[in-house]
């Protein structure tokens, strides 16, 4: 992750937060304005990496090891040179030259108020921008970084261990369920305009409808035979 | 997008930039911290959202006209009651609620320091978390807000509309199925062991297990008037 010319020190640090969430801790930054950017209040949890953050004095020196360089912009009226992705489109590439020979890749962030010069683009192979509205483009730069990063984990993220569906209930318990409140409703005399078939066809289906789990049965009959027993004091 | 008790305006402002940026108009912000978040410098460009959003003193009355509530966590320690998704997983099944009979989601984000608690939690049909590194899971909120509102878009979905699906329940239609649920069992004195707190909480939960539709949220409210009218004879 490169840094260029960033203002706020608080964006530095929000940035380095990110990059800590998300597992990247390789951070550099090219003449920052801020000198006491390593202070940031905003790296929370990120001091170490801000704490090892190299400064840099060009983004040719910052960029100089890596076997792809991809500037990020929000596209305004510039001129475009390079290949220009989406940041979704991006990933792949990226993960492809990481897999790669070891190859290390910068992802280059330009500074808040004018993002990349056209020199800094001139380092770069290709171009990413994260797909915003026309009206409002301009994303805060610890904000894009943030989505940047999530975009990078995203697709390598192993499919996430479902977490244990609950068992559903059988039909028997579903049957056990409806006893009780076929009991219930008649104690308490409901729809009594209603044939007796109805009433029971009617909370069957509604009880089939809300797909119980076990462990929901067992708390719903908890509650039926409570009040079960308090009509019937 | 519902904040609930957000601490520090730069983070509101920044979500509402984020807010902006992808194209989400409606803010709602439950008992903020700063109130005097509405001037917050950070929402570059989305002054009028932020102007616009709407202040609410309860997550309750905040998400009342919603047919999905997805809370968001950054899973610590806590046990969680509800389902959990990653981010990714979470997207399709927003897609899917926006799609049908014009839904409303909500999205909730808890306070900087302590994330949603456990009342909070209980209004939600299920939790969403972006995966993060263990060793420093919690990220800011602006970051946050700004990665979910970037996966919601990366894959719109053409949205397949089968009419034939009930309209589903708003948490308004839930809230007050669930005050006649409550008022039925404090008549039953149902749980006496536990805390009022604890019934309410568990109550909720169940209920918003069920995926409930409109219809049957009627149904049900039909059965529990007419116990409690024969509950209070």
């Amino acid at each position: 992750m490169v840094l260029v010319a960033p203002r706020n020190p608080l964006n530095i640090g929000a940035a380095a937060r990110a990059m800590s969430n998300f597992g990247f801790p390789c951070l550099r930054v090219v003449n920052p304005y801020a000198l006491a950017f390593r202070e940031a209040r905003s790296a929370v949890g990120a001091a170490e990496l801000l704490a090892n953050a190299e400064e840099c004095t060009s983004l040719a020196a910052a960029v100089a090891d890596c076997t792809l360089v991809i500037g990020t912009t929000a596209i305004g009226h510039r001129e475009l040179q390079q290949p220009l992705w989406t940041l979704q489109d991006a990933a792949p590439k990226i993960h492809t030259a990481l897999g790669l020979t070891e190859g290390r890749v910068a992802l280059v962030f330009g500074s808040e108020k004018f993002g990349l010069s056209n020199e800094s683009l001139s380092h770069c192979h290709g171009l990413l921008h994260i797909p915003t509205r026309e009206e409002n483009y301009s994303m805060n730069l610890g904000q894009a970084v943030a989505v940047c990063l999530y975009e990078l984990t995203r697709s390598v993220s192993p499919a996430t261990s479902p977490t244990t569906l609950p068992q559903p209930a059988t039909a028997g318990e579903i049957e056990r369920l409806l006893d009780v409140l076929l009991e219930v409703l008649r104690a308490s005399n409901y729809g009594q305009a209603q044939t007796t078939e109805n009433i029971e066809e009617q909370a069957r289906r509604l009880v089939l409808r809300l797909n119980l789990c076990s462990r929901d049965v067992e708390i719903l009959l908890g509650m039926l035979r409570r009040i079960l027993w308090k009509l019937r004091q």
